[in-house]
């Protein structure tokens, strides 16, 4: 069984061609790190030629505990590197079916995309970058949602929150997942944000709990970014939070709509549409290697 | 560049033909395991036949922070289980020169290795295991070394240590590295081992620090075992530790020479010839995939 591992930012996937498997036992299996193969999830894409699915290829994501993931945005500019590369593809532009809906990638190979950001610092000059139309985020309370009633301020930006540390200030966004983003001074020390991440996920704000984002303005284009994910805990990187956080430095006025957002694992450049409002992530993707499972162990 | 990923007992490893190159670096770089393959160390190796070395291979053994190991049971296994596969070997019997002399390796069909251990319930009964000739461990404090005068007891077995958990028994054992092996009535609960490994690895006995067991006797050809090691802490299995093992059971009297040693990533046999006062440890590899770089992100 052959497979292909790439990663975006440090979030590394396992890819391979569907073909009628356990897949939840299977991730699980091969994500696990010293045993496996070893990974964040396993990708499992399939043409949707013969299908009455109205996209080029469909994709499901597992996963290394087995669970199914909605929607990456790491694993599907990964999944449209690989495909625009190998397989038949009808240009550069893919529609890519996720247990999500159906996604719009495109593979960039122009950088310099806002004129005044020059992205070839962002970015080996000669790398193709891979676009993702990541939709309209959510900014109303119920939508996100949060546990608030009679919320008169329904775009929420700036909810102060009591910590350990002091009041934070909370901007909420869904780009998918919900975010709680929080504009700092400095970025937080380690200990400081292993300890304050848990607090805000399981805050009684948000009913399914939320990720968070720490964010350092470095100028209207530049963003830091610290990212705890929801049931993950520290990351390298977070695609729907990068957005999220484009999207509260915009409605707090520390951005126009566009910046590139410097996580541990990488940069991701973000555009807020203005007109249609709808997120667009561009960002890298590598392939690593080709393997080739030894079928004595894995079957 | 292609390679093989292959591990022991957990303890993974890229195997590489030697192809002259800056091996420490690289070695960081693919041992990543987010943005490279992923391993715990990069195993170098090449034929010896035009060479003048008096051994069919040779191997080097890499670290993931780059350092070079000595030697490690794990890799060799791996190693010769890959060459008497895939390579010309002699039959199945192999020297592979390491950093720390020249190894003999076996591999092994035949489980029934004790008679009265039943080693078909050790590991799947059509695997083929790798025994490895481990060498003479040595006892004396000097050789240990341990940092102790006028030692009336020599052999030091049973040496009792002050800890924030009470008293501990020590009998040290050199297989290579340096071992305290402590008889323990249960295994430690993790918080205990992971605060006691340290403060015995880093005791005023041991110069150079020591690797730490926690032993429970569970039969006389049986003894369960959880490892610290040294500069590296909690891990799943240690090949040296495994021998150590069964050298400080033996020379307490719970055992006999022959034991299975059950580590938290698998099971060893080992064997203390009698005779020879050698050391034999029988245990599994695992070949997991075949890869192939991608050459445009490691050149």
């Amino acid at each position: 069984m052959k497979f292909e591992k790439m990663h975006g930012l440090g979030n590394d996937f396992i890819l391979m061609k569907d073909f009628q498997r356990n897949y939840p036992d299977l991730a699980k299996r091969l994500c696990d790190r010293r045993f496996g193969i070893g990974a964040d999830g396993l990708v499992i894409y399939s043409s949707c030629k013969n299908s009455n699915i109205n996209a080029d290829y469909q994709m499901r994501i597992y996963n290394s505990d087995g669970s199914e993931a909605e929607m990456c945005g790491n694993a599907i500019r990964c999944l449209a590197k690989y495909l625009a590369k190998t397989e038949e593809t009808d240009g550069k532009r893919l529609a890519i079916a996720t247990t999500a809906g159906i996604k719009r990638v495109e593979i960039v190979e122009n950088f310099d995309l806002m004129g005044e950001i020059n992205l070839s610092g962002m970015v080996g000059s000669q790398e193709q970058l891979v676009k993702v139309n990541m939709e309209k985020p959510l900014l109303k309370s119920s939508d996100i949602p949060l546990a608030v009633k009679n919320d008169r301020n329904d775009i929420a930006r700036q909810r102060p929150i009591d910590t350990p540390y002091g009041i934070y200030y909370l901007t909420e966004v869904s780009t998918g997942p919900p975010h709680a983003v929080i504009f700092v001074q400095n970025l937080l020390p380690e200990e400081q944000l292993l300890e304050l991440g848990p607090i805000i996920e399981k805050h009684d704000l948000f009913p399914y709990g939320t990720n968070v984002e720490f964010v350092k303005v470095e100028s209207s284009n530049h963003l830091r970014v610290q990212v705890w994910e929801r049931g993950a805990g520290k990351t390298l990187a977070c695609g729907t939070g990068a957005c999220a956080v484009v999207v509260a430095a915009t409605i707090n006025g520390f951005c126009n709509g566009m910046a590139y957002v410097e996580l541990p694992g990488g940069k991701l450049f973000i555009n807020w549409d203005n007109n249609t409002e709808e997120l667009y992530m561009i960002g890298p993707a590598e392939h690593v290697y080709s393997g080739e499972l030894n079928n004595q162990i894995f079957y």
